[in-house]
């Protein structure tokens, strides 16, 4: 059987190859739709750095969509500075940030919460997601301690929806987790780098107004659902983050022209876009559930979004890795491991089609 | 007369109906060219983060134009974000960076470098440009001092080209910044945010190898040079930026769909785009130049790129704001002030006959 | 019974009058000896900064006594800004160091290896220690993800010697954690902040020169074993920390009148003081457990060094804080808890015996 | 003639012979009161980190002798490491700190400031002094600009009294700058580094209580004057550094053995110590001055303090380096050159006596 390490020289080495793509869902380009804003509008001048109509636009359409009508909005370009500029601005110097151990601050980001100086304070994630009463617990610990200022204290949370595990915080969920913030005085910040894929599960029983209401800020992510890049940052209440924008440019983080930015959400939060072409790629990932399920492998997860992830033989994934690429995700024993089957707005019908025949 | 704060004002309240655009070389999108790609290999599906062959393929023609075959290539998005990471890459941490007092990192990036932990050590500027001879002075004084060790050491040089002010660095002041960078042991970054600018202008007698071989560092702007966004930083010699990857993913200077900035600068490389477009706005530039010195006005720069400095009567600039945007730089005494009118490849000849026509 | 919170107002209210100190080993100055050099010198005058004969003399007499004729010595202030400014020095912007989840550094410091950009890197505890088989499979499991590069990397080892639970690695356990690093080329750094104690214990089968040939920075704690304060750095191979100097003073831990420092680390080792005043510390500590062990209590950790920590019903615990002060350290079920007693230089046998006296 | 570095080497080799010392203010240990302080104390048991009582006596005593009941006092224990900890509580993230060129803080701490991420703003000095009238037209024409969201924002004023050069504000001086920097809402911090001589200058019109009403955090400096170490940072409304304890800590800038600093300041501030032994050092360095003035030399500056700055024929300072060690400063065109003499509360009267014999 090959080794994950010879899965991966295998998937790269057809990757020039017409293949089937679930490794991630920022393979494709833009939307058609969104593209198509982009260049009608691609000879214009506008002003820089967002101040421009388009943004304008699309900041009061996210807050007509959130139904936070005094929200302050900032786009910035991707995930990591988002999470770091915002973290930043939230934290107080001698704070850190609560997070699950697969948060991807605490993960994937190549340190660029501790390069602001922040640490990232761990608790224990359950498919993915924290527990409100383990950050109660955490807190509460840390203040009965006779050594506590001399100890990183807990100063806001943060969470994913979905997670990186793929898997969703019900709208009760989110209220507990809101609340135990409330009652300790820490804001609550939402990674939304996949939050179209959320709002558009079978089993999503939240909405953006939810969101707006419990969270104290979170971004609507771009990237990976259906822009070219572009991540739109929202506190409900502005007083959240007062001069946000130098930190965002001291960041590196303001695009010059701002109004890419603008262009590109104003069309997916348009005729509702955003959550549109989610759909369509949740429920191909759910097609995509099934098959596996019918051929009689296990989830590792309980997603019900666009990443998927399933247990299987080893020499499955090895001749599945002949058709398609996805991630190998680590092994399971000796004889399975667990893999990862990403959807997105570009999937086709076909691409699932062709891969569950081959299942 | 209306002080600037009004002329600003005033600009704003115009800038929805049809005016002239000369305030900056990033109010439109990108190069027609350079879009036909993006739109092209839109529905592609390619790895992330710079690993596809776009970008391989962008790396090579870089390489080739600088004839620097071995040179490490790496893209990023924005200029501040490039600055920050390069430099925090290139310097240890009791080292700071020297650079001209009107450098972009000393003044208009938001604490970006110091944010990194890192000291900007400024040197006088002549016309935007260091002098080598105050280089030379600065080190040698430094490590004469009994007390440099309780001091920013001098560990690296920046400069722009053009500068700031629109100015050109020739080739021999070239080679004598090179020279004493390398005498004292410390490498020479070279900000090209406008470099295609430089390029194009009708007195550079240097090359892209030129640049290649005097720096260890440099990089080639793309945001104000016809990509919607995107700089390409250059090592030559690739051992100058050891473990960069990290450091960009750090920073939050990953973009995940990297194609599109392998696209982007694979077309600016095709057919000489990048310093086709560049000559395009230098000449209107020039153009420009001839006429506020036909009608009697002095420049205040020696400025031979898309940027042009002028010393204007309080009451012209008044009537100008009428007809153009452009930036209001600061007095001149009570009655003049100095202005900047900033060409790109966007700007079309119509625009300069229009503007001249009412000089 | 009285809560852990009533215990401790308890134990501040007779904080003034006649009690028992257990609670840490800097309650009291300095050794008299150690204290004695300081009043012979204290009118001379001397260069600052370190730079002074009596800093030289001492770190030729820690050169000596480590085996280590090469070694850079450097004195400091305090444990934190050692931890803080080594770890900087040591580690590249894209790495972190790796510790124990109990380490000082991950617990105690308030962030100041965050402050410096730096994230620890958590591996599993085991009575305080890290495990060389857990180093050797953090760091190849982490070159074996495909991300890896948007991870931080394991940069160094950092260990405590006795540990924060007042166990001690063998020299056995030295040597294989040295291995794994070398190894993976990765620096191990040794916190000694109460090194004394680990050469007093009994069980010791390691020594001076043993550490710094297994290890490449580690810091001989002075503030919890004999000194007012102070901290020397060791690097037995000097190329490990260049340009330390400047990075001492930009952490804000250059001490002015630095001979302080040498002449007190001058004391502590003449005539062997370091190690024959933390014997004292041991013995006495090791008579406490015993008769802890006498009256039927558990011991929490497989302590020889001076700190005990013994599992005791609350009752007892209530009721000893009415003679001495010591560390409560967590609930254990119900009706018991874990509380730590720690002997100094500075605690005397009588202090023993009395608390002997009242268990 | 010697160039400078010839007699730094001269200096050094005579630096174990019998010498007069006048190179700085922290050559010598501790004032003999202090001392016998620490002695008389040295065996007592008291809680760490400067919860003790002698902390909480000393300040009292600090509240009191600046008439600020309410202010907050906490000890650190050097220069650097203060005003690093200090400037970052004070700083939001988008700001930095305004200074005079010449500022210590812009010069000599290795870019301390920096590492915690703030850039200093450099003011002109007059004389080593900020003038109110700048810091009033540098925050004016910044917040006029209109890129100054892209500019690092003046966040607090810095200044030192007595400044490095020797030099005193005067209270009607100190009175303007206090009124500026309320007029734009940003916080004064006074560097005490000397403070004591500041106070015990001839013609010092302020009183530690005007610096309390007039600065919003300063610090009063122990190192330079009388104590081994240490700097009370005092903020008459506290509400101006909250969470400031674990920034001390996260700055490794927290003493375990806290009380060494409440006994050291509670002797300086017992019988007006800290100005009676300033005062001694002040005379002496006025009648030093006096006698190069009758010897027909300038001084560089005028300063009223213990440092004195005078420009000598480079002869005579070759003359006088075999007598007595002192600061070579700069030269001053080819034959004459800048030097500093510190005077402290150690220096005798005979060493004056002895060294204006040899003028």
């Amino acid at each position: 059987m090959l080794t994950s390490q010879l899965f991966r020289t295998f998937a790269r080495y057809f990757k020039n190859i017409a293949m089937l793509h679930f490794d991630s869902d920022y393979m494709a380009g833009a939307h058609p739709e969104v593209l198509r804003r982009l260049v009608e509008t691609n000879l214009e001048h506008t002003v820089g750095y967002g101040a421009d109509s388009y943004c304008e636009q699309a900041r009061q359409q996210i807050r007509e969509v959130c139904a936070a009508p005094d929200a302050f909005v900032q786009f910035l370009v991707g995930g990591t500075q988002t999470n770091a500029t915002v973290i930043d601005a939230l934290l107080r110097r001698h704070e850190g940030v609560l997070a699950a151990d697969t948060g991807h601050i605490n993960v994937h980001e190549s340190g660029a919460i501790e390069h602001s100086g922040h640490k990232v304070l761990v608790l224990p994630q359950h498919q993915g997601k924290v527990f409100a009463s383990d950050v109660d617990s955490y807190i509460s610990t840390f203040y009965k301690d006779d050594t506590y200022e001399h100890m990183v204290a807990p100063g806001m949370l943060y969470i994913t929806q979905p997670t990186e595990l793929g898997t969703l915080y019900s709208l009760s969920e989110l209220e507990s987790l809101s609340a135990v913030c409330h009652k300790h005085n820490i804001p609550l910040y939402l990674d939304g780098a996949r939050l179209a894929y959320a709002l558009a599960a079978p089993n999503a029983d939240f909405t953006l107004p939810d969101i707006a209401r419990l969270c104290d800020v979170f971004y609507i992510g771009g990237t990976k659902c259906g822009a070219l890049f572009g991540e739109a940052v929202v506190a409900p209440n502005p007083e959240r983050l007062p001069h946000f924008f130098p930190l965002v440019k001291q960041h590196g983080a303001l695009l010059a022209k701002g109004r890419l930015l603008g262009v590109q959400f104003g069309a997916l939060f348009t005729d509702n876009l955003y959550v549109r072409i989610a759909q369509h790629a949740v429920q191909l990932a759910l097609q995509l559930r099934a098959a596996f399920d019918a051929a009689g492998y296990r989830c590792a997860m309980e997603s019900t979004t666009n990443q998927q992830f399933f247990i299987l033989p080893n020499d499955v994934i090895d001749r599945l890795f002949h058709y398609a690429t996805f991630e190998y995700w680590g092994a399971r024993g000796e004889t399975e491991s667990t893999v990862r089957f990403v959807t997105s707005w570009a999937t086709k019908e076909d691409d699932i089609r062709e891969l569950v025949s081959v299942i």
